[in-house]
Parts: C-alpha cells; structure tokens; sequence
C-alpha cells in the first residue's frame, strides 16, 4: 500500500486531500465510510473518527489522527495551508466549507483513478480469482437451477447463495435477472414477474474476491426461440467479438466501442444498442476507462475492463453478453471461462 | 409521489435541481444511478439516460427526458437560468461544470431531506415491517443457528439467508458480527474469528422491507460472562432506557444523546462510548436527524431514529443495544420487539 502512496506523491503538484473512500482504500488499505488521507511531502495523515479508529491505527507508514464525526468540519477547523482536493467526489459544501475555514484550495480529478487505472499483479490474481468463482457460479446456474415458472427474483437468491458456496466475498451488485420485456431494460432489477418458457432471460452479476468485483452477463433461453431473437443474439455475439479484437493497449475508448457498435448498426437491429460498450473494474464496479462514444480514454496494459453489447427491443426482449477482460500490450487476456453459446435452460 | 413535489415546490425559492439519487427516488419512486429531478414552477422533468428511461417513463406527473450517459455535461449544455442545487450532494467539479455552462447556480441544503424527516404513514408501515422481519430474523438467530467455534462471517451469512426466509427486500447493510475483542471496534465487519466459549458478541443488522431499513443492535454471550462484562451491559441497558425515556417531539438531538451518555459517563464505563446515540433511518440507512453531541437537530413527531449506546474496551469486548423508534408528540412508538435481556447462545 506505502509504494501506491510514494507513487501518488510523484504525481502531486501541492499536498492532496483524498476524500473519496474507495481511494482510501486503495491507498491504506483501510475500509470506512468517513476518513480522509492527506498526502503531503514526506508525510501522510489518516483521519478518522472513533468507529474505525482501531481499523486506522492498523495501517503503515502513515500517522493516524482521530477526528469528529464530522471529519470535515474538523478539518476546516485544524488544518490550514495549500492543498489538492478530489473535485470530482467532494461535494460543493464541502469544498466551501473547508474554504471558509481558511485552507486554500486546489481542485483535482483523477489523480489516485490515474494509479488505480493499471492493475497491478496483485490486483489480477483477485480479479481473476472473482471470474473463477463467477464461471463456477454461472456453470451450477444454468445445470442446477430451475427457470420457467419462477420470479426473477427468486433466481437472482439463488445466484446469491451459489456465490456464496463458492466462495465469494459477497456480491459486486444486486443481480439483474431481466426476463421476457424486463430484458429490454438493461439496468432493471430481478423483479417479481414469473419467467415464461420460450423467452430470454438477461443475467447480469458479479462477485467481490478480496474486494475486487467481476462482472457478466449472459442471456439464456428458456425453450425454442423465435428467429428474430436468435438473429439478434448472434449479432449481439459478433459484436462483442469485433469488441474484444479491437482492445489493445493504445486503443481509444471511442474506437473499441465503434468496433463492436458497428456490428449491430449495419444489422437489422441499428439503432437498438442505447449504453456504452463497457467500464473499467476493479475495487469499483463501475470506474476508468470508459468505451463508449462519450469517452476520452485510451487504454493501457493492465486496464480491466467489461465488454457488454446489447440489443434492446422494447416491450420485448433484450439481449447482453458481456466479458471482463485485462488489456494487454497487443491485445486481450480473457479470464471468463463460461461460454456464449446460447444456452436453453428449464 | 407527486404530492412529496407539490411540498418541496412550497419550499423553493428559485428551481431545485435534485441529484441524489435517495432523494429522486424519494420524490419519484426511480431507483437510478444516474438521473436528475428539476422541480420548477409548473414544471417538473426528469432526466436520465437509456438505461433508465423506460422506468423514468413510467413515472406520474413528470416530463421525461433522455441524456447522455454524462448526465451533467449534458445538463450543462441543455440548460439555462438560475437554479438552487443539492450542494452538500454535489461534487464541486459538477457544479463548476453546470456554472460553466451558463447556469446561475444558488447551493441549497436539505430540503428534499426536510420532508423526508417526517415519515408519513406509508412510510413508518414500511418501516414497522422491516422491523418485524428483524424481530423474527432474531429470535430464529438465537435459537436455531450455532455460535461458538465458527467464524463470524458464518453468523453473518445465516443472517442474510434468514432475512431471506423471512421475506426481506434484502439486508439494509452488511452484518457486524463482532465477537470478544473485534466486538470493541464499532464498525468492524464479520471476519474470520472463530467465536469462543464466554465472550460477547455484537450482532448489529438490518433489513430493507419496501425501500425503508431497519437497524438493531443486540449483545449475546457465549456462555459464562465475568462480572465486568454483566456489569457492562447492565449500564449499556439503562442508558439506552434512559436515551428512549428522553425521546419526544421537541427534544434536541444534544438532549436526548446526553440523557443516554450520562448513564455510562457516571459509570465505571466512564470514557468509553465514543460514537453518537443515534441517528435517522428511512430510505438511508444514515440519515438526518441525528442524535449526538454534534447534533444540531431536534426531534419532531414522525421521525424515526436509531437509540445505540455502547461501551467499548479496546483488545477485549464491546457492547451495544440498538433499537429504532418512531418519535411521537409526547414520546415515542418502538415496534422492536426482539428482547434486550442478555442472552446465551450456544
């Protein structure tokens, strides 16, 4: 964790105050809802109130300060000087609050997101132990567990108790069991409407190992499918194809998510694929980079990142394959073992 | 929903552009990681992105409308005039954006959260629900499920499976199962501890029944307790008794934390209850009033607050009592009805 906080203050313009907890996290090690580290030359401050005292004082390398509930207010109150501050995450109030009290401040973005952004070896091995155990979960899903008949809902316990006899650390997000019309919702939540026979169903998921999260999709039958739905599955599964070939160190968020869009805009189903391509992963479910059309980002090696085409027919049926892959110098290494084939579950 | 707009339009003094997305669930019904509520006069439009739109479009009385994924930058484009906005919710860099953009942005606090204060009955009918599926998770944890010589995080997954079994949306949090020393860390989570013969250990959970969470905290031994942790609990008991006896409309959350405080700061226990009394709980699990010596809330009929008193012996045992209670004119409405006397698991 120390190395991360050297690697960070090589990239510090003045002293930064890192606000957002997961960075917290990423830099200490330290998991709580109300710290702020505070990186300056030479020095780094780890402030937080009483609940997570002990939890701080377990940490190396940096000194740990107990504050008020109201660890800005006591910051205002204690600190003063120049420093960075993560704009992008710390509210307007506060920001001005800190102001009022006389420190000088500098906004910032991205600046721990630049480090988290390259995977580091570590890293890896938990995300791809997270794949492992969602292949695993995924494998008994579509073997063991009854569809027709049930409420989505119902699958989506199912999916949480299947990680946790694998062994996940919990699940990255509730999981999306969108079946039949609610497909055709890409974020609708496992619902109580009863799965029918001859339907897709979206199963949208993923796991924590040592807090870093997978995330796939998969998009199962439930029995003999019409041909517009099987159509649009292989176009679905030919442009996430055209999507992983084009990731590469190099490549641009924009170009990847072109690649893989390209496939369902010069099919029968254009117009219909509404989200971006896909996100970074990692101690966030969803963080940098970004392939869509609005991103500016380039990719590295070592970037994670999903790859998740759709096609969404409203009132219908949607369709979503997605993967998590590591971004590599000249291309993919692709850790989701489970297959796209379409697969008929009961 | 619409008559929760109608009360916050009463409030404004210029358009209120609403970010957090508890409050345009709240005032809505979108459950959304990613939209925005402008409440103007006469007007109300909800913003979203494809991934939302079609449950955004369900929604009464409101104009949908489509944006980007980057649902500021897109607002900051689209928008003119001068609007109030949710500055204690707001990254800085947002609200600079939206400046930039144009608009003419007034920081206001708190007033989608003023309304959401005051349950109304539909609410605290949630709320008594998830309580009673809290009340039975207990008293099946206490009888059925074994403690000693298993990991805590074995405790916690039998919580999550009987909040399951007892028809909960989902847990409000996850568990704290802090047995012997990891119980004194506050905020500690279910670890891999093995739980021993004669200790304490701290049960600290909630469940999630129609959007609203419950959040108890219950204290179990293990077996035989010396008589300091029996003394212990006795104070940690009477001041919680004293915390509830000060509830009522009109009391401060200063007020009503000193009542509880008193009890252990008279005691041997002196010292050792670093964190507030309590706080509000509806569709967050931490939310506003809150009962503190920080605090500068009072109390008014239809809030609904957490009564938490603990003491904490660092490297040894902690102890909490936590129930939530509905605060009425001249006291209080406590629907936990899982028992506080000490009890013995095995």
């Amino acid at each position: 964790m120390s190395s991360r906080i050297e690697r960070l203050r090589e990239l510090l313009e003045e002293p930064l105050l890192i606000t957002n907890p997961v960075n917290v996290l990423y830099l200490t090690g330290l998991d709580s809802s109300n710290a702020a580290l505070l990186v300056e030359p030479g020095r780094t401050r780890l402030f937080t109130d009483f609940r997570y005292i002990e939890a701080a004082q377990a940490v190396d390398g940096v000194e740990t300060v107990q504050t008020k509930r109201s660890l800005i207010t006591w910051l205002a109150e204690e600190l003063n000087g120049r420093y960075g501050f993560e704009a992008n995450v710390l509210p307007w109030s506060f920001a001005e609050e800190l102001r009022a009290g006389g420190l000088e401040l500098v906004p910032r973005k991205g600046l721990v997101e630049r480090l988290r952004v390259v995977k580091d070896e570590g890293e890896l091995e938990s995300f791809r132990r997270a794949c492992a155990v969602t292949d695993r979960m995924f494998e008994r899903l579509v073997s063991d567990v009854p569809f027709v008949g049930r409420p989505e809902r119902d699958v989506a316990w199912d999916i949480t108790q299947l990680y946790h006899e694998e062994g996940a650390g919990g699940e990255a997000f509730e999981a999306i069991v969108g079946s039949g019309p609610t497909g055709a919702r890409p974020h609708a939540r496992a619902g109580d409407r009863v799965i029918e026979p001859g339907e897709l169903v979206v199963i949208d998921t993923g796991c924590i190992v040592d807090g870093y999260a997978s995330d796939y999709t998969r998009t199962l039958a439930t029995g003999d499918l019409d041909g517009e739905m099987r159509e649009a599955y292989d176009v679905v599964l030919a442009a996430q194809q055209a999507g992983l070939e084009a990731i590469r160190a190099g490549a641009t968020g924009v170009g990847v998510d072109a690649a893989a869009r390209d496939v369902i805009e010069s099919s029968d189903f254009a117009g219909t694929f509404g989200h971006g391509l896909g996100h970074g992963l990692g101690l966030d479910v969803h963080e940098a980079p970004r392939l869509s059309t609005e991103s500016s980002d380039t990719l590295a090696a070592g970037n994670v990142v999903t790859v998740e085409p759709g096609v969404y027919l409203g009132g219908r049926f949607g369709i979503r394959i997605e993967d998590d892959v590591i971004v590599t110098e000249d291309g993919i290494e692709n850790p989701v073992r489970f297959t796209k084939e379409l697969l008929t579950v009961r």
